[in-house]
């Protein structure tokens, strides 16, 4: 029985449909039962896309077909489903991607080139791509428009929530929405921070317009977010746009920019809060950084510290951990010149703790949902945050019996 | 309370006493009430010293201490105190290293330069040297010989048995020595893998010698134990040599080399079953990779993945997991001739799980204490075998209330 994350949002948020996108969740029984665990969506001609995938060296099949297919740069259906990953699954992975790619092609009267995957779930176990095709048309039956929370539902595995997220932005004067879902809560770090996200929008834009905008959002956001320092073989963002918008192609993207990167940043926050076993919601700052690589590279230390994360589960102010943790983090910092707050309290300055130093109201800090640290390393002016969540007793319960 | 770990030798080992090395340990009160926190050795004259220290980049007062004085290579006294590891304390840090090594010096009647420091335990409070200077000259009435269990105890913070190990060589036909004492279960990671750990001999070797083999002997050994990939700001080895045994220092030290690597191979395994939680003691084997680093690279990172730590916790052969981690740790490996042994059980091969994969066998050794993973990356000739420990909720019990 999965308890819902103490750090979720009260409701899934209210999403708009997009024109030119229609979807359908069923459960086609590839592992779970009584619950949906199939996504299909159609995505009107003209649909551009933009993609980003896990950095993993032993990346799963449906990864290797997305990049393949992505430098076409238009899509008409997506198809992704949870309980098997179809990771490490040799030619018999490739064989499964290459036959829901040409059942979907058949069905929609697409280029198989249209088609995109994505499977998440168990590592190593041969798909049983047959129930997904006998799905397919089930599905293509069902299409919808705006039944944003079960397209949510349906790509869920160790979630204890569905994400999704909107906004809206101007494109030389007309409105354009974008709607995203996400899933991801274990086996989360960054390059990819993730998960599976997939985000639609009806705004026209060019694949390679759309390409670039994506890569930065999900740099600041998805690749922020880190739970336990793992990286999947399946994570993958794609970004699909229809058109229906009819903005002008030529016009200016920047609050377009900004709105993507709105969502992505909302989803990649949801990702931390359903961290597994999460209690707390963590964000840790590093400024004083030498430069923003080497300032990312000391936030995402200390945010992956098993010490750090079981301290802050214990609701211990136990900033000598984060000192450890920048220590190890392998980049330029002046030990006697570190500072640190931690919800907003100076605790130590100048390379120790501050004088008088009265742990209550950091202890009062701790005992709250958001923790707050902040770093000052003392060689420069490069600053980052990422975000993270504490290691508790349940991510164990989760991750020692996650298959049985 | 502290339960032993499963995995701890039934009894500590039987050290000799090593000639020109007499040690006390004795309650100084710095931290702990009812168990011993100082210990101090006394080195006749002509001892010679080598040590590796953390690669931390916020070391602790007595880490950079030792490093300064550790370019003249002798050394007369030792003293450690576990309880603060006098680590992030600024000047006063540097105050209180300054005090304590003055009054050993005037005590043992030897030059400043000529004592060692070190100090374990919490971070970031000023250490009370004043403890310590009362404590030395009680020490000193207490020196005696072969106290290898004593000396073991007093360095222990959440250590669960006292470690220690012992080995002799032959140099020029002459018999000596090694006896070495450690301390570490958590914070425990390559670079180094430490922990404090302290070793001593009889025989007569120069300095720069000395630490030609120990930075070796290191290198194969602690630096290949990881328990959480938490890197503390204190670990210190310091290898003395007594000369006492009068071996010709111009005689081969091959088997002295051989002896040195199994006391600190012994004593690095030993810090893995003590590793905070652990249940069971893993070794991990990579074969097959680009060079020898990358060897290590991809081990450590199966190693210090949680989803395989609890994984492991869980009696889970979730093989998957090591191709995730394989896959994260940004060395050369080719997915499609992946090969994983569990237990010497072949699970995987060419990619994929192996025709007729039958988990029972896998399984049972899952149950059981000692954990081997194997997998060949099929890139190369090269192999490493790290140690690490299972991921259990005992780890997150030790570390959320550390300090309270």
């Amino acid at each position: 029985m999965t308890v819902r994350s103490p750090l979720a949002p009260e409701n899934f948020p209210d999403l708009p449909p997009i024109d030119g996108v229609r979807t359908a969740s069923l459960a086609a029984g590839i592992r779970y039962s009584g619950r949906t665990d199939l996504l299909v969506a159609e995505l009107d001609p003209g649909t551009t896309v933009a993609g980003v995938f896990t950095k993993s060296l032993c990346p799963s099949a449906p990864v290797d077909w997305c990049r393949d297919v992505l430098a076409k740069g238009t899509a008409r259906v997506l198809v992704v489903n949870s309980g098997n990953a179809n990771a490490f699954t040799g030619s018999a992975g490739v064989d499964s991607v290459n036959r829901t790619a040409e059942a979907a092609a058949q069905l929609f009267g697409c280029e198989r080139s249209d088609v995109y995957l994505a499977s998440t779930g168990v590592i190593g176990e041969p798909l049983a791509d047959g129930k997904i095709a006998d799905a397919l048309p089930k599905a293509k039956a069902a299409l919808s428009s705006g039944n944003w929370t079960g397209a949510a539902e349906a790509i869920m595995t160790t979630d204890t929530f569905p994400k999704g997220a909107t906004a809206k932005a101007k494109i030389g004067g007309v409105e354009v929405s974008i709607c995203g879902i996400a899933k991801g809560s274990g086996m989360i770090a960054p390059d990819m921070a993730t998960m599976l996200g997939f985000l639609f929008t009806d705004a026209a834009i060019p694949a390679s317009a759309l390409q670039a905008l994506l890569s930065e959002a999900a740099d600041q956001s998805f690749n922020c977010v880190t739970v336990d320092s793992d990286t999947s073989t399946s994570d993958t963002v794609l970004l699909f746009a229809t058109g229906k918008a009819e903005n002008d192609r030529n016009a200016d993207l920047s609050d377009f920019k900004r709105a993507l990167n709105d969502v992505c940043m909302d989803l990649a926050q949801q990702l931390a809060k359903d961290g597994e076993g999460a209690e707390k919601f963590v964000t840790i700052t590093i400024t004083g950084a030498e430069n923003q690589m080497a300032a990312r590279t000391i936030a995402l230390t200390v945010a992956n510290s098993p010490l750090v994360k079981t301290a802050i589960a214990g609701e211990d102010a136990n900033w000598g951990r984060v000192v450890m943790a920048i220590g190890k983090a392998g980049q330029k910092a002046n030990r006697d010149k570190i500072a640190i707050s931690i919800g907003g309290v100076e605790v130590a300055k100048n390379g120790q703790v501050v004088a008088g130093y009265d742990e209550s109201p950091v202890a009062e800090h701790m005992k709250g949902r958001n923790i707050v640290i902040e770093a000052d390393v003392g060689v420069g002016n490069e600053s980052a945050t990422v975000w993270t969540c504490d290691l508790t007793h349940r991510y164990i319960d989760i991750n020692a019996d996650y298959r049985t």
